[in-house]
Formats: structure tokens, C-alpha cells, sequence
């Protein structure tokens, strides 16, 4: 197993001193390189981002390699699916969590549910990367447990979903604002909210006659407030630059969201701007970020999403010896859920639950016991059967419960 | 004069039989034809959109050719500025209305200030493209006098201005709630909200001490309210296509917008939503553009911004006889106010207020009377005061009064 990263050090450290293992420094835009060590692969399996999918993709057509990938399939690769299948190749996207597992686990569900002869007339279906209790040590209940600078871009763009077979479009600022609770029984209480777009999956789950349909992301309880407030003043927002000259106060920055007219009080300016006064547990949730700080923002030039990931990034942090916590569940006539915790800060559930996936399909594909070919997901009994099963023998189990 | 025009009728409507003009069929796109026409010219004058300015001014380096254009520099243009200067050739832009003649007319209140000895402490801009009041025949008091698409998608970004010292960021599903009212004495009250990054004008109009320096956009008074309430709805949104199939009724549309657990009386459901419970002047304003009707959007796949495009075209579209208005203060120790209104539909303030300076300038500059070189906006007398002076002549003439 060659594993490559832009780090050697890091490769290096992933591999250990493993026998049939081999750390190699990786520049996936450098294409002569890329190439290089594609040509030379059995079988390639790419925990790049999507957007970088589409290099890989075409050099693999062009030296005849199948790839594995735990995150999204792009339009853009999505349109090489005819010429994959003409080579006889499989090229497997969304192998992680989620996408993933969740994909998997709703589609057995409801193979089953079919084969029972049952009518789906609501599919909800929610993913959750948290972190575990006994780590919680700030009001958020929450840290990084993936990409923080997608944390905080997480759900711009508009959330699309059906409900009792209307269309539902719930725009980015909307989207925390309008959370609603989920029960997972035995776990807990959680803040949901739409995932992207969930139309799409009328198609790929074949569900185009089940008149509620919704993706949807878990925070605990309290979160979607809170952060609702951050997007509401505009913090979240990626597309443009602010003149910091590494000298602006994280109050001043603050100050610059808040209408003048509302006074110097800055917190009671803020909840008066978003028309949360008296909410102390959002203010509690800001004070432990410093959103009211004198602290210096040490960036010259830079977005106000720049901004809040390095505040952020200074509160939410996982310790070495912080779990994190994942937990999701389907909601149809019955429910299922699945919850797991990570060991500590390196071995997470997260990077278990979107590495075990990719790792037991790239198994069973090598001994020959997957014959699709083309570009897939992880939606047919051929394809999830033997992910869930072993994933089942290492405790990874979906709890199903009546309503 | 050579008039050139992607339709050939087009640039011969505007042309008429004028001895001296002719028209021709002009594809900006096409390069080998936008050279060759550029190559011929003594002056060009390009009315393009500012984003396909960047395609003239290199062909204008490379043929030695002087730029007029009434749009905004981009910053790609800006960067040819010592290129320009160095070939001896002088490109003006912002020689229209908003930009051009807020600028012209702002510059030169200020050099008349500063000359009396005068500090600037505020200073505030603001211009509208309306209708004159004899024409308004809708609750907005509002039709489309400019490329609708632009006023559909207006104010998208994040509105950024200097307040009393203090940095002002307003995103852009706050920028309409935010409105203010301003007066310009005389002429009526207005609503006022903040025209995209005025920051950058601390320097353009070296302003750089000038603690509170604001360029806004007017409209009618009611009219802001009514339009925060689409955006915040999510109909202005217009980076991503819903699939309408040409069978969806408006009503349909607009429920996607609205959360189902609101009920189904959809004008209480808006209302609601949007906090503005007993707003029948903005329900007015909604079943005006027939936002509620039962009409079928004649579109396969449309963006929210395309629905709504399509919607406000029906209604919003001049009459032949419709008059448009204009309306321009500015605000610092004095007020300076100018008005303008149109003859009719085809002859408007907006199109003489934008096309006049321009062609001011150019008479001037093919007389020889201006010497300038290099990327430049109207900003300075030599500039501005041929233009300002041949447009008081013609009746265009800013009104002064104390506050």
C-alpha cells in the first residue's frame, strides 16, 4: 500500500513501520508526477476533496485504473460514467460516512422495508460528527472533527428538500434559524437541519414517488441558535476581504455587523440586532469564543468566515485525548440509528467511519467479489452488503425502534 | 460615428439617417471583428458591460486607440493604467450617471469646500433611477429603467461604509431591512440603503480622514420593506435552478419559500415568516406582481431570480409614455440634490444622464482640450467641469441648500 501525501513526514507517520506499507510525497496537482504513480497502481483510492476528483478520474480512464473515493461524485465526473463502463472499469464514490454509511444504511432499510411490501411515504434521513459527552468542555458542545474551514461555510447555498410533496427551499440564512428537533431514544436530543440539497436523492435512492425526503446534519441541542446568530450577523461570509492590517480588535470587527444606532452595549446591541434579547445562553455560547474581545486579529487582509475559523480554531481544537462522537439516524416508519465514539484526538470515529468503508470495499474488490462496473454509489445490495456486514463485526450496528 | 450593435436594426434606430453616422452589426465577442473595427476608429466609445471592458482596452493598447465608458473600472483595466499612461493614451470611465456624474458633481462640491477652508467630517451620496411620479401606477412606485436582471440581483455582496469612524459591513439579506430615510427638501422623502463597498471611495475621492463617507441607492419610500421581504424569502437568489417543468404555478413557487407548519393562508404564511404580521401594505405590494396568482411560470428550470425576473417584467415594464426620474444628493455640511425626468419610454433621464457626459467628454477630448493620460475616473476639474458645465446648460443643475 503506497500512501501519499504533500507531507512526507505525514505519509510517513500513517504507514509506520508497516511491511507491505510505502510513504511517498504527493502533489496531486503536479500532473507528470500524478501520473507516474497512477500508472503504477492496482487499484487507486483517492481521499482527495471532490473538487479534485476530475484529475484523478481521467488519468485513471487513461492507464485503465479502478478508484475508490469516500466523498462526493461531481457533475464533472459523473459525466465520464459511459466511457468507465466501456473500459470495464468501476470507479465507487461517497464510501465514507457521509456520504457513505448513510447511503448504505438507508438503502438496506429500505430494501427490506420494500421486500416486506411496505409503501415509504417519509424518508428523513440525519448525520451528526460531534463530539463525545464526557469531551464536551464549552457551551457549543461542539469542536472540529473535520475541515474547520468547511465547518464554518457548512450549508451556504440552499437547503432543498420535500415535505408532504411540496418543494422546500430554505435559504443559507434561514437554514439554522430554522432547526428543528430530532429524539434519538436512548442518545439524546438534537438541533437538525437540511443538508444541501435533498432532491437529488428522489433519483439515486429510487424514491421518486415518497413525498417527504430530507438529508439532514445533527448538532446538539442548542447549537443551530447560536451559530444562526453568527450567520445572521454575516460572520460566515467567505466572499470578501476586510482591511484588518493585523491591528483590528475582535470587538471592533464585531462592532462593524452590529447598526451603530443600537448603542455601545455590544452584546445587548447584538441580541437586539438578532432579535434574541435575553437568550444569556447565546451570549454564554459567544463570550466562550471572544467574540467580545480585545484580542488582536493577527490577519492583515481577510474574509469575516476567515476571521471566525481563527477564533474558532483557538476554542475548538480536540485535545489529544478528546472523542469524538458521530451518530445518525433514519426515520421512515421505523427508525434506526447508529452512534460511534472515537478513541481519542488522532484515532476518531470520524476518520474510522470514512476510512473502514473505502479500506473493506478496496478487500473485497481485489479478491474479485464485486463485478459492477461504471460509476457508482454505494446503493445496491452487491455494493453495501459487504461494507455493512464487517463493518457490523467491528460494532458498528444500526439500532432500529418503533416510532 | 460609427454605431455598432449586436442587432443591426438596433444600431440603425439609433443612427436614423444622420449624415455623419453609421451603423453597424457589432459582435463584441468576435475578436478578429472587434479588432478590425477598433483598429479603424479614431475614438472608442464602449457602452459593453463593465466585466467585457478588459476585451477593448487590450485592443485599444494595441492599436493606440483613446477609451471612453460610462461603466465601472474593473480591476483587471486598472492594472493596464501604467501601460496606458506609457503609450501616451487616456482611458476614462465612470463618465456616466452612477457611476459619473455622483462622482463629478460630489468632486466638485468638495474641491469648492475645501477651498473655503472647509473640514469634511461625512460625507454621503445617493442616487436612485426611478419613475416620475405621474407615471407610478403600481404600489412600489417602481419600474425597471435598467437592465432588469441587475435590479433583480441589486445590492447582492455585502454592503461596506464608514460610519462615524467605525466599520459598517450590512449582508445583503440585512440590506434592505436596514434601509434609512432621507430627505431631499423639496423633491420628497426617500428610502436609502448602501450601494456595495464605499471604502474604497476614502481614496478614489481622497477621503482617507473623512470619518463617515456612505454611497447609497435610492427608491421610493415603502419600497425597501416590500423588497427585504423577497429577499428574505430567498427569490432573489440566483445560484441555483429549481426544476419548474413549465407547470408550476406561482403559487407553488412562493410555498417553497414559506415553512409548511405556518398553514396554508399563504399571504398570513409570508407575513408570518417574514415578522411583518398586519403589513397589508406589503401584501399589496406582493399581489400587485401577482406573487400569489395561480399563473404558470413558462420555464423548464429557472433560478429564484429568473422567476422573479419573469414576474416583475409583466408589470414593471415602461409604458411608451412613461416618464422615469432621477434623483442624486449629496449630503455633507450642505445638501446638493439634482432631479431629472425622462420625455418617455424610449427617451429617459437615465439614458441622456448616462449617454450625455460621455459624449460631453468626448467633444472635448477630440477638440484637444484635455490633456490627461492614463486610467482615470472623473474626479478632477479638468475632468469634470467641462461636463458639469455643458450639462448645467442643458438644465442639468445641482441645487444647494443648508440641512
Amino acid at each position: 500500500v503506497v500512501v501519499g501525501d504533500q507531507s512526507l513526514d505525514l505519509a510517513k507517520e500513517k504507514v509506520e513501520n508497516r511491511p507491505h506499507g510505502e510513504a511517498i510525497e504527493f502533489d496531486a496537482a503536479n500532473d507528470t508526477f500524478r501520473k507516474t504513480e497512477i500508472a503504477k497502481a492496482d487499484l487507486v483510492i483517492s481521499m482527495l476533496p471532490a473538487f479534485m476528483h476530475i484529475l484523478v478520474a481521467k488519468d485513471c480512464l487513461e492507464f485503465k485504473k479502478n478508484l475508490l473515493a469516500p466523498s462526493y461524485v461531481s457533475t464533472e465526473v459523473q459525466a465520464l460514467g459511459q466511457e468507465v463502463k466501456d473500459s470495464g472499469l468501476l470507479f465507487m464514490f461517497e464510501l465514507g460516512l457521509d456520504p457513505g454509511l448513510d447511503h448504505m444504511s438507508a438503502m438496506r432499510m429500505v430494501h427490506q422495508l420494500r421486500e416486506q411490501g411496505a409503501k415509504i411515504t417519509a424518508f428523513r434521513s440525519y448525520t451528526g460528527g460531534l463530539i463525545a459527552e464526557e469531551s464536551v468542555d464549552n457551551p457549543w458542545a461542539y469542536k472540529f472533527t473535520w475541515n474547520p474551514r468547511n465547518v464554518v461555510l457548512a450549508g451556504q447555498g440552499t437547503g432543498q428538500y420535500k415535505e408532504g410533496g411540496v418543494l422546500k427551499c430554505v435559504p443559507y440564512h434561514h437554514l439554522f434559524k430554522s432547526a428543528h428537533q430530532i429524539d434519538v431514544p436512548g442518545v439524546g436530543s438534537f438541533d437538525a437541519y437540511p443538508n444541501r440539497n435533498s432532491l437529488k436523492y428522489h433519483e439515486i435512492y429510487s424514491m421518486q414517488d415518497v413525498p417527504t425526503l430530507l438529508r439532514g446534519t445533527i448538532r446538539y441541542a442548542g447549537f443551530a441558535e447560536a451559530w444562526a446568530g453568527l450567520v445572521d450577523l454575516g460572520l460566515t461570509d467567505d466572499t470578501y476581504k476586510l482591511p484588518l492590517k493585523s491591528k483590528t480588535t475582535v470587538l471592533q470587527f464585531i462592532r462593524a455587523f452590529v447598526p451603530e444606532k443600537l448603542g455601545s452595549d455590544i452584546r445587548a446591541a447584538v441580541l437586539k440586532h438578532l432579535e434574541l434579547e435575553g437568550k444569556d445562553s447565546v451570549i454564554e455560547k459567544y463570550e466562550s469564543i471572544d467574540l467580545f474581545s480585545d484580542l488582536i486579529i493577527p490577519l492583515d487582509e481577510a474574509s469575516p468566515a476567515q476571521v471566525l475559523e481563527w477564533l474558532l480554531l483557538r476554542k475548538w481544537t480536540l485535545k489529544p485525548e478528546d472523542k469524538d462522537f458521530i451518530v445518525m439516524q433514519h426515520d421512515h416508519a421505523i427508525k434506526s440509528y447508529m452512534t460511534a465514539t472515537g478513541e481519542n484526538a488522532t484515532d476518531t470515529a470520524m476518520s474510522r467511519l470514512v476510512g473502514l468503508p473505502v479500506a473493506i470495499f478496496a478487500k473485497y474488490f481485489l479478491n474479485g467479489n464485486i463485478k459492477a462496473t461504471g460509476i457508482h454509489r454505494p446503493i445496491t445490495p452487491e455494493l453495501y452488503n459487504p461494507i455493512l456486514d464487517e463493518l457490523e463485526e467491528m460494532g458498528v450496528t444500526f439500532v432500529e425502534h418503533a416510532d
